[in-house]
């Protein structure tokens, strides 16, 4: 068969991991990345074997030998790239957010829905094998309807005040840093587990560090700067921030994310409790999926290609106890919208199990009224 | 020395506690106990030990023999019996809430500092060896300042619309359930940990089962019904709750709280983030202080009398290693309570480390404020 | 009901254990407490409130107000102390071992026997209830067969040079140190959790620090020298040791044990494998009981007053998740020895439930085994 | 680059994680797969688009196409495999064991002296990033000189009488069964963590369960058959085995393996104490290092490609607390060993890092000492 050929936009630390797992999908092949940095381009070219090398985002889309884009810009040129990529007729796989606006991601859906392109974003954490179980035991009726969950999502890497990232600068960032960041994260798997929507939000988005040193050169997410010149700026942006959630079947839950956590580092964990039993899943052991009882012993489900629910299985790719990591997530997630896009080509039904732009969509949507919460010191509806 | 003779109302599950405890209090004696229910009464007291037995609280005030009242007695009584202990010139340990209203708990206090009561009210959470290690470690400086704060207090005992409680009737219970009875432990323990006050609170009631089953027969705390006759009686008050909170230092920070979480029994949960460290604790293992590192491995600090902060070794009343419970914290806050009442009758300074009155009421301030949030829809202040 | 009025020999950590924890039994009384160390003997009676203190275990043994004798002394006078309270009528709870030599623990079941006492040995940790609860689910048949087992018990105490027991000294220990004073507690848990003798021995002992610096004061258990003059000592006996053992229905299993394993403090672990599911305890979070299965998810069963099998429940004091500690262990062997006592002085049969004198020579047998393969460099017989 | 044109032998689990994690490796190709069954090979080369199916290990290394030979095949066939693929020339990187026999594997490893060629052994637990690390820190002198040691490795695939794997059949399997097949990847964690050398030995292998029913069709590794023809067998080799271990400095050790542990899957551990602190890992939780203290909090350390000691970063290849898994420790293998054949291609000095074909020699001269210990019930000496 004909392999997709894929060109990825960022070689950042995210980009590097897309090009990483693309090399394990079989029908798919990197043939081009772009970086307006040339050297780092260059660089991981190189060290990823990938031939082509563009120095822009606008220019890899218009190469015409390209199927699909991966898109691992920055947040602030996402809405741009995506909209170019789908004019240009590509298939689509961004990183999150899919813009900076909920105005904006519309529009993105708008237009992938004309061009009929197959979307997807990189909602990677509902892609470990016992998240899957989870969800998957609450559609076949084990948990019983959701009545209140809640959960956190915390990291250190902004713990002092000499770290800076991209992300605190609304211009570049967006309305919200932690929230919009993490919180998107932890939103997509409350849905995706429950398969229930947010309905209802409010927040509080607070900034512990008010001042930090930005370095006057740029920085890379999970990097920490050593010495080098600095400015002390502002920070408007939230680097703490707890929410109360409302599910459209009435449940109640609530959320906490930070960035200043000292210890934490992927800290995600989620808690669902049903009307027959709960569940909890934290990413520092991720293969583990907790399930509570009232009336016996809780349980301790580690991932297995064995004891899954029947069509769960195949994303624990190994047999049971051989631990599966971020980048085998990664992995599935690619694997089912490479299938999804063979489908596809091949004029037959294509079934997007897989998180796409509507999902990213309503990701804006549940930020955007977790921003203007925070402004009125109310609850507000999600409106998509 | 002559021991102090005491009293103890109530011989429900707590009742039945502090007098267990008491038994290994050197300097104490307990030399009746009061319950309405005669005849669960004198089966306490044979089982106990205990040789006068009262039908009433008022009753056991009454008998000018008694020198201390512990009052175990539901929460709708509390006031009356606090105040009557206090004018009759009792010491008092109660359990919380000191009485159903912040109205009445500040006249207790103003009450038991006219007539020199030495007070106590039984948050005995925070006698935990290492909880003790938190606080002390914050005092010396090792956390830094505190930002933010977040935790949650589980339990399942109300999982089932079968499951009934006077704690869900307001006219027992007061105005509010799981947020009053579980969030006045999760909020002393905050405060206590970081020494800071709880200064603002935004508030979600929730009520996850709207109709119970009550037995026409009562019910106690922790047991389950089987079988029996019941009504159907609407539910107002929650049994799931979340707070935002704002520290008096501007540290925010959130709280969740359930009794309808299958397989949580008393998850009591603190994470504390610092500007130099972090701390979690969690009652399920209550013996190990987590603290978080930015920049090395994170620590498990096991309760130990050899390496705790010097005056925290006491409250582990054995070497290091061999694992304190429940009935150990209680007899921590008692052993507390009992030095200081010796040293009052001594005639010597008093050392007030443990909580008292003064807590209890600035409990049920913080309570007061999260009905009048949940009320309104907006951030209330904690007005004491 | 007249109260039986107990004598403590030996008021060092674990006579002082057992006061504390006397004053919780109802039916019991401390009148007396014998150190050979006037000063220590009188503090600790003032602080644990003992009317009577005598210099020696002798002068206690024929106080004839005594009826019970909890044996608290070291090692090397535990068989003669023993011997005195059977023959002066009283009925003994020794802590372990019961003496040096299993000819000598022989002697005192035949001189139990012959005097009718009630005796006992403190292997607390079969009362913690979830162990309680491992063993009642394996004689329900939940476990099916024992195939197989291992575990662990390590401590950091010896850690250091400059640590020293009379543990370490032939003389006041006995042949052997740590495959001794924490082997016979392993021993205890897997015979009484699986229901079965261990049948034969192959040891292997090991002396990891050869030469210690021995203070010429001395030394309590479980604390730390600073500085003071010392002599350096060679060491004969072992401070790690690893055992195989079978037991009587051919079941094969291991064990480690070392007192020199940095960051452990009392962490003693059983894994026992059978044909059904398998089981895990470990002390250091001594309420969880681990429940493995091939088929499904493993389960963690936490102790519970309501969950247990019904008749353990008793020893889970408090209603479920309220965590119980190693006072509450020790507690529940008092109690059932207490309740036994109160049988055996009513004239109604005794139900000896706890571990005594002949669980005590058991175990005297099993040392005794594995000293000669030591010395043998084989596998020897278990004899009793 | 020119490519190596690497060729896998066998298609089963093991083959094909081989081939999966190849694809990521940037320097490598798969250009041919074996398989004796052709139907499953092709079905395999699809799957995971390698162009050329042999189905015999022999055609394949007769290919002069094929630089390297990964040797994925069965047990009784490794040696010969081995010694055929280093006799054609090319680079081999094998499963373990080696061969059947110490005797064979000396022959290999004195052949790939001769042949000059690059050989390397899949211990691939060795590679997760905080074993790494683990072994590091001893080189620094963290753990100052290593006293004693402990672990297991515990599965349950062979749990019922109705599991079957040619692994018990001495025919295919060899002289042992569990102790080789999960005791040399212990040995070899141990030898590999500790830097030194397993020079004693003392067995007991044990056979839980003596009779097995046998598939009359084969059975892969992990699987679990339904239904079906069998005949029952006898099992002569160990599915539970205990072994006593010395390393060369004198420090004693010990280990436990089972097949038949209910809800044990891939659960090997290791514990070492040193002079100055312990480590613990589990494979269970693989990216969590322990490390216990006698004077502080124990720690655990999470795999960071920031916080490691320097020249072990690059085996965590994402940023700190993005859980590394099975896939990944290959991978770091794979990679090791692909960048020293570059070095050998290129001529320039080789630095063997990895296991190789010394390394698998030496397990199989510890397992052949094992099998001794167990004939003579006695002790003996690990000779190369």
């Amino acid at each position: 068969m004909k392999k997709f050929k894929v060109g990825v936009i960022g070689t950042g630390y995210i980009g590097t991991v897309h090009i990483e797992i693309l090399r394990r999908i079989v029908g798919a092949e990197v043939v081009a990345l772009a970086d307006c940095n040339e050297n780092l381009g260059r660089a991981a070219a190189e060290k990823l074997g990938v031939p082509k090398v563009y120095t822009s985002g606008d220019a890899l889309i218009d190469d015409r030998d390209i199927d699909v884009v991966h898109n691992c810009a920055p947040n602030n040129v996402h809405f741009g790239l995506n909209k170019r990529a789908i004019e240009a007729g590509k298939d689509v796989l961004s990183e999150k957010p899919l813009s900076l606006t909920a105005g904006e991601s519309a529009e993105l859906v708008r237009l992938a829905g004309e061009h009929k392109t197959l979307t997807g974003i990189n909602f990677c954490y509902r892609y470990y094998p016992v998240v899957q179980e989870a969800a998957a035991r609450v559609r076949r009726g084990d948990l019983g309807e959701v009545r209140a969950f809640m959960g956190h999502f915390l990291q250190d890497w902004l713990f002092y005040d000499t770290d800076y990232s991209w992300r605190l600068d609304p211009a570049v960032g967006g309305a919200a840093n932690v929230v919009a960041d993490l919180g998107s994260h932890y939103c997509d798997l409350v849905q995706f587990v429950t398969g229930r929507k947010i309905a209802e939000v409010m927040a509080e988005l607070h900034t512990c560090i008010p001042k930090r040193k930005k370095p006057k050169a740029g920085v890379l997410a999970f990097s920490t700067q050593v010495g080098g010149e600095y400015e002390t700026v502002d920070i408007k942006l939230d680097d703490f921030a707890s929410l109360f959630l409302r599910l459209d079947n009435g449940a109640s839950g609530s959320f906490t994310t930070c960035q200043v956590a000292a210890g934490h580092k992927v800290d995600l964990e989620l808690r669902v409790f049903g009307t027959k039993e709960s569940y909890a899943w934290s990413h520092v052991h991720p293969n583990d999926l907790w399930i509570g009882h009232r009336e016996r012993g809780n349980e301790t489900f580690y991932e297995s290609s064995q004891l899954q629910v029947e069509n769960t299985r195949k994303y624990d790719t190994l047999p049971t106890g051989h631990p599966m990591g971020y980048h085998d997530a990664v992995y599935n997630l690619f694997r089912e919208y490479y299938e999804a896009l063979a489908a596809k080509r091949a004029g037959k039904p294509v079934d997007v199990r897989f998180p796409d732009f509507h999902t990213g969509h309503g990701a804006m949507c549940v930020l955007a009224a977790a921003v203007d919460s925070q402004k009125s010191g109310r609850w507000v509806k999600v409106r998509e």
